[in-house]
């Protein structure tokens, strides 16, 4: 993993881009990725869409990855800790004996 | 990363949740997750965002790694060879010497 | 506005598109667009951005209202109504008492 | 259309949040609303989701029309004007002859 972050970082470097790279418009370029992620599967099933678009959608879902381990690294979040810890929240906000089985959100569930 | 992806699989095999999730709506869960990080920065300038919501931001951008580990797993796709491949892409679309120091488009340079 | 919608609509049924067109796709298609907008603010401020691509935004700005309009219609939702029962119950969550002046949630204040 | 854009405006005024409504987060706020929008949508059908959510979906709606409608008040644009022009660049961009029935892109169709 920091291997990767290393790489991504380098090529942020060699373009000179950390000027431009606030995590606000970090945050933003995430939601555009993200977007452009999901347009693979605008108008389509998902089984019609993975099969249609299976590269771009690898390259989207990269394009998220970046900018995601991209502002992790700028705001000094260690993302293995970071998704660790989130697991353990969502294990306390969805537990097994309420959620198994079920698409129903938390505030659904009494 | 294979322990972490590992770890992000048990949770929601554990739930049964796999029956919903189908690419698409992963995808969409991946924008909405990506919309709940960038929440943290609405009406705000990125320090005063990042001073105010860090501990939300840390926890949406994780939520963010979660679906994208889960995508690509349920996709087959390797997340580190998927981004090492999209870097290099990228490398090619926006060579040093013509980017360097500049937020523009690969479109909007001849 | 009816005029406007029916013009949509009219547009949308010569190209015989409305077999495609379930609300689940329209949503979908409504943040795609609304993140085409926003990437015409990406590594910008606000005011470069209005100075810099004031056409697209525009542009852009007209494809989330065709597609929220389309969506309205397909739905039987009633545009006026809707924005004004929305305005109500705004106005109930922020009384102007209490929120005159600060960009807090409601949810931060007591 | 202008009755309910001075419905809006006056709105924010009495909560004096002009302000902090520069376009750039008027367009983050209108994508956050697009994603609470298709967050109802979620691991649904388009048929499942509108049975079980059409209030919600109706009210995430709206608060997509009025920022759409206030930041259009803002930058000086006509909404009838704009959605208008855009429609017969689409209808350039799709012409009937070759996209009736289809769902690709015009990027798609030589």
């Amino acid at each position: 993993m920091n291997d990767l972050i290393n790489k991504i970082i380098s090529f942020r470097d060699e373009r000179d881009w950390k000027q431009f790279h606030n995590p606000k418009d970090l945050a933003i370029s995430l939601t555009l990725e993200a977007s452009e992620l999901l347009e693979n599967f605008q108008w389509k099933s998902s089984d019609q869409a993975v099969d249609a678009n299976f590269n771009d959608i690898q390259d989207e879902l990269a394009d998220v990855l970046i900018y995601s381990l991209m502002l992790a690294h700028d705001l000094g979040i260690d993302v293995k800790e970071a998704i660790l810890h989130k697991l353990e929240k969502n294990a306390e906000k969805y537990p097994i004996n309420k959620f198994k089985g079920t698409a129903r959100k938390y505030t659904d569930v009494e």
